[in-house]
C-alpha cells in the first residue's frame, strides 16, 4: 500500500472565493451553509465557477468476528443479503443514487460469505474479520489491504477534473467498530460514543457497551499508528472507506463522509494524511449519539440534519443534490454590479 | 374570489403508507426524517408508489408602503431590480431552480414599478401597498385580487395527478409585514416575531420592531377574518403566496412553504383553511428568529436546517431534492419478504 499524494489547496483562492461569494446579489451570508459548502466546493474544483459535479457513491461490505457477542440486533448473514439487495436495486442507498443521479457501486472487501451478485465489485481481503475481543481482527497486511482496495475502486472511476465522492458502507456490527475507533482516535469514553446502531437497547445496549470497553483495553489500538490502529479492531470496509477518500481527495474531488460508521473511517483516513479535512464534506448528522459528539469533537457541522442512522451512503445521497446546488449558485449567480442591483 | 375545496386525505390510507415504510429493508424508522416526509407525500399522493414528482416554484413580488419607515437595509427599488434579476436567470432561485429541475415562474403581484421583464408573469393588483401605519395597506378587493392572482397562476400549471408547488417572494420590506402576520394569527409578541430580515441590526432593529408595534396598534388586524387582516397589514405577495398554496393543495398536491415570509402567508392560508395543514411541507429554519418561534408554535419539523435568510423560494427548491428522494424510498425500496433479508 502507498498512500497517495493530496493536492495543496491554495488559502489565497479561498479568500478570492470568499470574495466572489459575497458579491452575489444576495443580502451578506443570506445563504447560509449553502455559501460556505458552495465555497468549499469552488475551493476544491479550483475554480469561481464550479461545473455541475459528476457523483459517486461507493458502498463497502464487511463482517466482524465481534457479530458473536450479541451486539447487534440483525444477525451476521444480513450483510450478505443487503448486499445482494443493494446490488439489486432495492436498498435505500440504490433508490436514492437513481433519485439523485449518483454513480453507485457496491463492493466486498470483508463479507464473511461470497457475494456473487451481478453488479458487486469483487475486492474480498478477508470473509469477516477476527473477533477483537480474542485477537487482533486483521493482519497489518490485510489492513492494508483494504484500504489498498479503496483506492483501487476510486482509480477505476472516470476521469473527472472535479467531482464528488461519497463513501457508505453495510457490515452487520459496525456501529461497534466505530465506537471503538472513534474512542481511539478522538479519546471519547465509549459512554458518549456508544449507541444503539440499527436497534440495540435495555440490557443488550450495557452488553455492546461492556464488550467494546473490552476491546479497547485488549486491543489498546494506537492513534498514532492509524494501520496498526485498523488492524487490531477492525475492519475491512473502515480501511476501504479511508482509502477511497484518501483516493479521491488525491484525484481532486470533495469526499462526502456519510454517518457514524463512515465518520469513524474518516478519523482513520485523518490520521493517515491530515490534509484530506480540506477536502471532507460531512453530509448529515445522524441520529446515533456518537455521531453528534464526532461532529462535535472535529468542530465540523453538517449538511441535513434529518435522523438517519441507516448508512449505506444514503446521507451522503442525500447531500449530493445540496451540494449541486451550492456548486450552481457559486457558478451561476449574477453580481450586484453585472445586474444593476442597489447596495444596502 | 371563491376558494377552492380541499380534498380530504383518508387517514386509514396513511395508516397503511406507514406499514408500507416500516416494511422496507431498514431498520425501523432508521430513514429518520425521510420516512415521514415520505409518507406524507404518498398519502397526498394517493398511492404507496408515488410517482416522481414534477416541481414548480413560484416567487411573487410585492411592495410596501411600510419601506419609507426604512424598515429594511435595501431601498425599495431593490424589489423591481431583483424581479429583473429573478427573471433573467441570475437570482439564487434562478439557480437552484436549473439545478433542481424546477419549473420556475416570477410574478409581480404587488410591485411598486411596472415589472416589463420577459419571463415575468402580469398579475399586478397594485403598485405597492399604502402605509399601514397611517391607514390599511389594501382595500378588501385589493386582498382577495391577490389571493385570486395566487390561484390563476396555479391554475395554469401543466396537469399532474401529483406535483410538488413551492411558493417564494421578493418584497423589500416584507419581513416586517411577515411578523406582522405572524404576531396577529399566532399571538407572538414582536420582540419573538421580529428580526433581522436582509440585516436591520442595532437601532435600526428597534425602530423596526417599534413601527410593527404601532401597525399592530393602529390596524389590529383580526385572525378570524383572514382577509381583513390580509387587507390590514398587506402585502400582495402574502395573499398571492396563500392563493397559490390553496389551488395547489386543491389539486392534490404537496406545498412546500418556503421560509420566514411564505410562513405568514401559510397562517393566512391555514386561517382560510386549516385542512391545508396535511399539504404541506416547511422546507427549511431560516435563520431568521421569528421563523424558530413559528415552527415550534406549529409542531412542525422543517426538511433542511441551513442558516438561510433569503426567500425567493430558495429553501424550498433545496428540500425539492430531498422530498423527491423520499418519494423514490417509498416507491423503490424492496420489502424484507421481497428481498428474503432476515428481520432482528
Amino acid at each position: 500500500m502507498r498512500l497517495p499524494a493530496l493536492p495543496a489547496l491554495d488559502p489565497a483562492f479561498r479568500a478570492a472565493v470568499l470574495r466572489h461569494v459575497d458579491d452575489l446579489t444576495k443580502p451578506l451570508g443570506a445563504l447560509g451553509r449553502l455559501e460556505s459548502l458552495g465555497a468549499q466546493l469552488a475551493w476544491i474544483a479550483g475554480t469561481l465557477r464550479p461545473a455541475d459535479p459528476e457523483a459517486c457513491i461507493l458502498t463497502f461490505g464487511g463482517d466482524h468476528g465481534l457479530a458473536r457477542h450479541q451486539v447487534s440486533a440483525y444477525p451476521q448473514e444480513v450483510t450478505v443479503q443487503m448486499m445482494a439487495n443493494i446490488a439489486g436495486g432495492g436498498a435505500a442507498v440504490s433508490a436514492l443514487c437513481r433519485a439523485n443521479r449518483i454513480h453507485h457501486r457496491v463492493v466486498d472487501v470483508g463479507v464473511a460469505s461470497p457475494c456473487p451478485f451481478p453488479g458487486v465489485a469483487q475486492r474480498n481481503v478477508l470473509r469477516g474479520t477476527r473477533d477483537a475481543l480474542a485477537e487482533p481482527a486483521m493482519t497489518r497486511a490485510e489492513a492494508e489491504a483494504t484500504v489498498q482496495a479503496g483506492l483501487d475502486e476510486v482509480a477505476l472511476l472516470p476521469a473527472h477534473p472535479f467531482a464528488l465522492l461519497g463513501v457508505g458502507e453495510m457490515g452487520i456490527a459496525n456501529s461497534s467498530v466505530a465506537a471503538i475507533l472513534m474512542c481511539a482516535f478522538t479519546g471519547l469514553d465509549p459512554a458518549e460514543a456508544v449507541g444503539p446502531g440499527t436497534g440495540v437497547a435495555g440490557a443488550s445496549l450495557g452488553r455492546k457497551m461492556e464488550v467494546i470497553r473490552q476491546v479497547l483495553e485488549a486491543r489498546r489500538p494506537d492513534p498514532s499508528d492509524p494501520i496498526g490502529a485498523l488492524a487490531a479492531v477492525g475492519g475491512a470496509e473502515f480501511g476501504a472507506m479511508a482509502g477511497a477518500m484518501l483516493g479521491a481527495a488525491a484525484r481532486g474531488w470533495a469526499v462526502i463522509v456519510d454517518g457514524y460508521i463512515a465518520g469513524a473511517a474518516a478519523l482513520v483516513a485523518l490520521a493517515l494524511d491530515p490534509r484530506l479535512d480540506d477536502f471532507l464534506v460531512w453530509s448529515h448528522r445522524s441520529a446515533e449519539p456518537g455521531a453528534r459528539r464526532l461532529l462535535e469533537h472535529l468542530g465540523k457541522e453538517p449538511v441535513l440534519d434529518l435522523d438517519l442512522r441507516l448508512g449505506e451512503g444514503t446521507g451522503a445521497a442525500l447531500a449530493v443534490p445540496i451540494l449541486r446546488s451550492a456548486c450552481a449558485v457559486v457558478r451561476e449567480m449574477a453580481t450586484f454590479a453585472g445586474a444593476g442591483v442597489s447596495r444596502p
